[in-house]
């Protein structure tokens, strides 16, 4: 199998569609994010050189290089999603005939699935950062592109709500509970605010238009 | 310039994050509807031959038809949105030196902004059609593959408000203030009632992980 980014987006859709447990929502998830980061941009290019944005030009500058080192993290998870995806599946999968066996698969189990709940955790974390770049984009932008702001806000915050719920999934099954607790408490604080600040964001974008 | 489908994901996304219009924020809204629609057909292809979910299989069956069919045409809207944008900067691209040049531009500009204007609410349309299909899938599906319900709901929101912002940007521009109103109410009445559903799939989801 190719490297899942070098899909085409047919191919990906495709594979999002059938019966294959990978691509999952985890990947679609990252994807939602690494589209909301490449509209920021988009919008930061389209506002740098422009002599009535001259004074946000170092601002949108940096927000650019932001926004292309964010989007490289999320394009790494949509890949990232369906290896511990795999490997989660090849733990299930490990024999169970013996008490050996049976222990041996089970640790292995809740290691791969404390895994299984980082890269989400990553996605939600960075999908925030997405949603904090694109209300940058949304004030200073160019308003001739700025809805492309708005779309990148909505990307981001239903990438990091799809990440949360990819998360909850692997918690309920993991048995360290001091762990669990830790995860789920950093995904409440990631939350927190979030949803505010998308509707900020969506409004600011929709006044400009 | 090869079909935008057949574009790799990386390649999609250099694009939407480079200085060039297209593609832009309205192929990004119809790509996450189309991922939308992709994770309904998922879970309805892991939920159909499932010996303890026979009694909804003809409904799973149903639901992957219409998720299908809706899938191909939210992938269409991916192309759809670049064409109808090109079409648009080729207008405002017009010459107008003389009154007649100016006149022919001007009615050449209208014009395409009513194309530009339906193909978003177009892709509102389906979008919402995704949030209804999710809920069923939600609902219904096997519960092992439930999270990708909660995606697909989150994903078809987030492109029903990008193409919510696509038709404002248009119709602002748009002088026949009939077709103006008339498409403006259109989007409302799919508005209506969206994000709660959204809310109630997204819940249903999360009880179930």
């Amino acid at each position: 199998m190719s490297e899942i980014i070098e899909k085409t987006l047919q191919q990906f859709l495709d594979e999002l569609a059938s019966k294959s447990a990978t691509p999952g929502g985890g990947s679609a998830a990252a994807l939602m994010g690494a589209q909301a980061a490449a509209l920021t941009s988009m919008v930061c290019r389209l506002t740098i050189g422009k002599p009535q944005y001259q004074a946000v030009e170092s601002q949108m500058q940096q927000l650019l290089e932001r926004a292309e080192q964010l989007r490289a993290e999320l394009t790494g998870l949509v890949k990232a999603d369906v290896d511990v995806f795999n490997q989660l599946m090849a733990a299930y999968g490990m024999p169970k005939a013996t008490e050996l066996e049976k222990t041996e698969r089970s640790a292995m189990i809740q290691n791969v699935l404390k895994q299984a709940t980082e890269v989400p955790l990553t996605c939600a974390r960075l999908c925030r950062t997405a949603i904090t770049l694109s209300y940058e984009a949304a004030l200073h932008g160019y308003t001739g592109v700025i809805s492309d702001a708005g779309v990148a806000v909505l990307a981001a915050y239903s990438g990091l709500k799809s990440a949360a719920l990819n998360v909850y999934i692997n918690t309920g099954s993991i048995k360290d509970t001091a762990f669990t607790e830790d995860k789920l408490a950093e995904l409440q604080a990631i939350l927190e605010g979030a949803e505010q600040l998308t509707e900020q964001v969506y409004q600011i974008v929709k006044e400009k238009l």
